[in-house]
């Protein structure tokens, strides 16, 4: 069902980020479902957690260990070890002290990740008879196996690339995402790694992820839903012929912040693309905002709108339940007759009703495209907002109704 | 598919108020869709109406005309007269006129209501033509008819009546409602009427609605969704031998209150379990808040949940699901450690984990059932809110994707 979202871009590897993949068979035998990454000594590692207040064990165990030195990630699928309380913890920081002994380092540079089932307790032991395979797998040309094992209810793999030359040097951006559903991140999405082997200093590499995060991750939501396990990590292994980024500012940063900014986009959209029951990929864009909250309260307004969302399944130009959706959103002396709205490049509704020149044909021409822009004028200022989306589906209802069972 | 809603109870009349139904033939030919209300000179009138700023032509002029006196309600289904500009108000004030022009009354005394489809032009000429047949069938033992004359996509009318006696006198409160999506109201519902014999202020019966609405209507939510046509109307005719109540104390404001009240909460809840595609009745209780709001904002999070919504319609108690939209309400500061969830009589989460003694068959037991309490004890307070919602279904996603085809 994932929308405009193809087979897996070119991965490059980025030196001194290796990734294994191994079976521990938590949910299913055989299903690929432990990945370790390491970076290599050195590295720089900056995270952004869900602000869920019930957040998971090892969004817990992460949010603490990724302020110290860090070299393995290891992440696991179908169990998200959240709402499990102190065993919980418990279990996670085993997971972590197991790895850290095969490999032998300290146990704080080990952060854990979980996806799956709430509230199941996590299978330690499983997971620790898959590590010596992952760590026998580990290789930096892993990308695409890795974005295979974090899968959960994911249709498809995701990943970006991207690379720019800087003073004769190639410097890599790559960053695999997975995330399908509980998806209304708040800092991060279910899960993201995202590696460069530029060399950053962690505060200007903290301040990259924020921004990519924020215009990309912290964009999307397909059912208001945020998860207590997101995390999106971002390392920089130094491992690229360059002097040290500690500032933000000069060429090489700006380069490096467009090039990760791109990866977040490219993965947090395809989040939205493989959104559980998608058929449509939505943009709602809110223009003349005169703050920027209030973009977002109009967008999100009309992004979970149940009406508006099975509306676009049913691809019906019911311009009637966006006025609507709007009006709710609790803009303070919103004054309709300002307000233009626009599916794709047709004006639907103008001053507080259907536009003049608008037929019911021109909405439904465009509402039966894949890819639909919803904008919002609101005439009131200069800020804009974008948030990306997908429709409500009967499979939507299918696949949760179903999850567990 | 409704959820425990039989046939409608017996209404009493209300003397001083009749009703009268018709067919204009605005959707479907033969359907009735025009009702007329006649309140006794002398009444007193209030109304609460939505706070959508996108509300619809009939809201505006509604709310003008219940400050000054009123005596003919006007209300179609098929067209909710919203979304359509200064020509929607146009329409609303023709239809208004023609009656008036009937009845021999200032146009100021009728008040329009309209429910259907936003966007459309209103058939002012075939309301018109209803106009007469309406009001040769008006009779003060209609309100059975007129509960079904205002239905849009319910599946079943909607109407509660209570009596009760003082010095000897018997008082009547009887209401019918309509509504079954796009139900967030927000001072409330679609559309309800409400009427007493007793004689009562218009200030006196003003807050009499805001307080029962307050209760009802502004607790149930099905979408999330504020319409732009929400209005709830409380006629007080005076008909009954009993003196003005003019202020609110004594036993008989007393009774009278408890009577609107149980008449409000009861139509209120008729339209949650009616709700499109409904399966369960979900009863959210939020004890233990610091402030009202925080138990306002932690029972729609998990009201509004699409995540809780569709583990409900699979009956699956999925209560990591409801621990995370707790999670996620943004309460400050909230300590999940002191957090206890219910499902029904069972302790399913405790200290932010699944409760030491529950079991899945426990929580299984509760989910089979129709009608469901969903129970947050959030430990910081003696605040207390309750909202009324239900299940998210195929048959919601199937009604709401098919409704103008």
């Amino acid at each position: 069902m994932a929308v405009g979202l193809g087979p897996l871009p070119v991965l490059h590897p980025v030196a001194g980020f290796e990734l294994g993949i191994a079976s521990a068979g938590i949910k299913r035998p055989g299903r690929k479902d432990v990945v370790v990454m390491r970076c290599a000594e050195g590295s720089s590692v900056a995270g952004v957690f869900t602000l869920n207040a019930f957040c998971a064990a090892p969004v817990i165990l992460a949010r603490q260990r990724v302020k110290g030195p860090v070299r393995y990630l290891l992440t696991n699928t179908g169990n998200a070890n959240a709402g499990t309380g102190e065993p919980g913890l418990a279990a996670a920081t085993r997971t972590c002290d197991a790895l850290a002994k095969l490999v032998g380092v300290d146990a704080s540079a080990v952060l854990p990740y979980s996806t799956g089932v709430i509230g199941e307790p996590l299978p330690v032991e499983k997971i620790e008879g898959a590590l010596q395979a992952a760590l026998d797998d580990l290789s930096e040309n892993n990308w695409a196996e890795a974005a295979i094992g974090i899968m959960t209810t994911d249709t498809l793999p995701k990943g970006a690339s991207r690379q720019f030359e800087h003073e004769g040097v190639t410097i890599t951006v790559t960053g695999i995402s997975k995330g399908a559903g509980m998806i209304r991140p708040n800092m991060a999405t279910m899960l993201g790694y995202i590696a460069t082997d530029a060399k950053v200093s962690r505060e200007v590499l903290q301040n990259l992820l924020f921004d990519g995060a924020n215009k990309s991750f912290n964009r999307i939501t397909i059912d208001g839903d945020t998860s207590t396990n997101d995390c999106c990590m971002l390392i920089a292994t130094g491992k690229a012929a360059l002097p040290e980024i500690t500032e933000a500012s000069g060429p090489l940063f700006a380069a490096l912040k467009q090039a990760v900014l791109e990866v977040c986009m490219e993965v947090a959209q395809a989040i939205v693309r493989d959104g559980e029951g998608a058929t449509k990929f939505v943009t709602v864009e809110v223009n003349g905002g005169a703050n920027h909250q209030e973009c977002l309260d109009v967008g999100y307004t009309v992004a979970h709108s149940p009406l508006i969302k099975t509306a676009l399944f049913a691809s019906d130009p019911n311009w009637g339940r966006i006025l609507a959706a709007v009006g709710r959103a609790g803009v303070p002396d919103l004054d309709v007759s300002k307000i233009d709205v626009f599916l794709g490049e047709v004006c639907i509704a103008s001053g507080g009703a259907r536009s003049a020149t608008y037929t019911e044909e021109q909405g439904s021409a465009v509402m039966a495209r894949e890819e639909i822009t919803i904008r919002i004028e609101l005439g009131r200022g200069a800020c804009s907002e974008t948030i990306w989306t997908t429709d409500l589906s009967h499979e939507y209802v299918k696949i949760n109704a179903e999850y567990r069972t």
